[in-house]
């Protein structure tokens, strides 16, 4: 057994003093009330559903109102392992680029084994679906970040994971598929006929390139059927929770700098990320802080996207959550930031835009890629095209600066490193040319 | 101008107490005196050669005696920006898989942007270089590891760079060309039209598959005519003498944790990630202590190579050096661990290997392949191929402790990550099969 007295132990003493025991709930500090999810007014509960395949802590999480969740020995054990805390950085040579007078830090989230934030989450629900008993775990994946994320949390407490990857991205992104299955899970194309669903599909049409809200189904009814867990990536309010534990990391570390950001930044999928970052300060240290969350214009959710009932699936298989949306229906274009290529936004993230807590700005891709060059020829890291979005809104914010000479601190998050997303950037020095 | 006050305030307090100001130099405190490079009795001096292009700081470190040698401001600023000092890690999954006394620790290299311990000599090269005001530098690459950090290394000066990336590699290895790309650098494929030699090489076979001895001497060719300067990537004292940045900053972690390794491993190929972590401990604080150099047993130089003088390159530009070697011609099999496939060994390495200071063994592919599993299933990161030698050796190590029951304190090198060979481990999950 592992207790807390024993994690410290593998840690250097100042690693110790930044490593939070508690995940931040933002959920009682909300300027309003959070408007609930809701089930469809048709036969099936989807709440019901998800109690039925999340673990049961998992679901407890969701809806705790408490403002600190501790985080159990056994995860902080595993976060220890991987590399938490991750490092804050001091962006001094994209400074000195931008002759700026702004301090620019960055949480790096990227130093993760699996290249993102993802990981954070994984960990935590694959420890609870672990504390469960159960055989394994099951997810969906488009490019394959959280798939992976979801692989290596797994082979960490030794639990089978499957993990359902869109059949276009099973077959056109061989490096993230065989991440996942070197950590020991297993891939299945999806639609794929180790679920009802996936064979009725493939019935009609046996090259059906699948999409996420198929992949979803397909975990969710494996996991039903086979007594697994399901385990999610973003959106959902405990999902959020677990990645605060970026933020309060970031806190620490800006504190024993003596540093206090005056903006903070991150780029939006689902929210996640964001949320990581920003709520810890949103909720217990906000005073003179301005919030940015960063969008691709080529998902114009802040733009145009409607705060409505909406589900947070193609499939419509989860409950109905008040969100940002552009309708579960929109079908993003073949942008490169897979992770930004959703339709929706976390509900409370949804709520505090509405409230003009946070901003909310977009970049085209173009503008995005442009940055991430800038990043890496002035920093050395490739960001991840997601992150990249942070990166831009974090240039011009210190040009702005630049203008006015404002002495600002900045801190973004670096949600990943681009390195397995680098045929990607090939792609875009095609498209975009290089400067 | 950088200096270090202002270096230092980008750290928190605890990354500036790790982070060294000198690299430490062997030669001094080798049992035997180093017997020095030499020239071949033929007409070109190839230490002449040398010294027109390779700057001349680079060559003066590549010489002196001095035990010390100071790590200039700018540079420490850029290994501050790349993230120095690096993580320790200690292998407490790794540990308790295989149910050891032993504690694990790791000096994890591949949080360095490219993934690798390369950039810590690219970065100093880089800089002496610039501070010649040349042009740029050239360089030669095989897999990408070494031109993807001489690229970086080049964006953080602004200096261009020419990597010369052998002509298959450049067809089969899309993803570390595009890195290389993406920082700016411009990559030829080897033997390629801008040099006279690749041009001779093209006209007699125009799909000519080029070599690593090829690619070296074109980045020569090229600098000579155009008063660039050219990068080496490890075998030579200079390169081991940055790297030990590397063992330097283990060193002080260890202390502020209280601990004291009693086995330091590290993978060799020239020898300078090896040297890099182990030369500090073996030269200033060895008492008590094993140093394991571990090698590729398809590569078997420990095994079946000569100690005598030998060129450090297939094509004989290089001058001879004194070291363990297979000989220059050499064809190593086709081995996943690009970065082990090479015929000789750092003259120093050697020395200590032949005086028994060091010891050496060596491991076969499917073995260390196992080894890469075990690591990225306990402690979530994938190591590169080359990194996952050392791996396998600790394992035997610590299975060894559990036997005697003996409290040892083991240090390694994770030189590396593996994310850009996920392909190489794909191949090796078919070849050798999961388990
Ligand atoms: C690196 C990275 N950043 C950001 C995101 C966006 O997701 P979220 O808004 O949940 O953080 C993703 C999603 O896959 C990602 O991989
Ligand atoms: C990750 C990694 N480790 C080790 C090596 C071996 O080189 P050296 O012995 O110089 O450290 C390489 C060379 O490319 C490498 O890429």
């Amino acid at each position: 057994m592992v207790n807390i007295q024993e994690v410290n132990k593998y840690l250097y003493k100042y690693r110790e003093e930044i490593l939070p025991k508690y995940w931040y709930n933002i959920i009682p500090d909300l300027p309003k009330p959070l408007p609930p999810p809701m089930d469809p007014k048709d036969t099936n509960s989807r709440i019901e559903l998800l109690q039925r395949i999340l673990p049961k802590e998992v679901i407890k999480q969701q809806f705790t109102i408490d403002r600190f969740v501790k985080i159990p020995d056994e995860i902080l054990e595993k976060y220890v392992v991987v590399g938490r805390p991750t490092p804050l950085f001091r962006a001094i040579g994209l400074e000195k680029f931008l002759d700026t007078p702004a301090r620019i830090y960055f949480k790096y989230e990227g130093a993760l084994p699996t290249g993102s934030h993802k990981v954070n989450t994984a960990i935590a629900q694959v420890y609870y679906a672990y504390s469960e008993n159960v055989e394994g775990v099951t997810t969906e994946t488009g490019a394959g970040q959280w798939g992976s994320a979801v692989a290596l949390a797994s082979s960490l407490y030794r639990l089978k994971s499957i993990v359902f990857m869109v059949k276009t991205s099973y077959d056109h992104k061989p490096a993230r598929r065989s991440l996942i299955e070197f950590y020991g899970a297993e891939v299945v194309p999806s639609p794929s006929k180790i679920t009802r669903f996936g064979r009725s599909l493939l019935e009609n049409n046996p090259d059906h390139p699948g999409s996420l809200g198929i992949a979803i189904s397909e975990a969710i009814e494996y996991a039903l059927e086979h007594g697994y867990r399901y385990v999610m990536g973003s959106v959902i309010d405990v999902v959020l929770l677990h990645q605060t534990i970026i933020g309060l990391e970031a806190m620490r570390q800006m504190e024993l700098i003596g540093e206090e950001p005056d903006i903070i930044v991150a780029c939006v999928g689902g929210g996640s990320n964001f949320a990581g970052l920003a709520y810890p300060f949103i909720g217990l240290r906000n005073k003179g802080k301005r919030f940015i969350a960063v969008g691709s214009a080529e998902v114009p959710k802040f733009s145009k996207g409607e705060y409505r009932y909406d589900y947070p699936d193609t499939a419509g298989l989860l409950p109905l959550l008040k969100m940002i949306t552009l309708g579960k229906d929109f079908v993003p274009p073949p942008i490169y930031s897979g992770g930004l290529r959703y339709h929706g936004l976390a509900p409370s993230l949804s709520l505090l835009i509405r409230e003009r807590v946070v901003e909310a700005i977009e970049y085209r891709e173009v503008e995005v890629y442009k940055a991430a060059r800038i990043f890496a020829e002035t920093q050395g890291i490739v960001p991840a095209p997601e992150s990249a979005h942070a990166v831009k809104a974090v240039i011009d914010i210190a040009l702005e600066a630049r203008k006015r000479n404002e002495k600002i601190t900045i801190l973004f998050n670096l949600s990943g490193h681009g390195l397995l997303d680098i045929d990607n950037y090939k792609s875009m020095m095609i498209r975009y040319g290089r400067f």
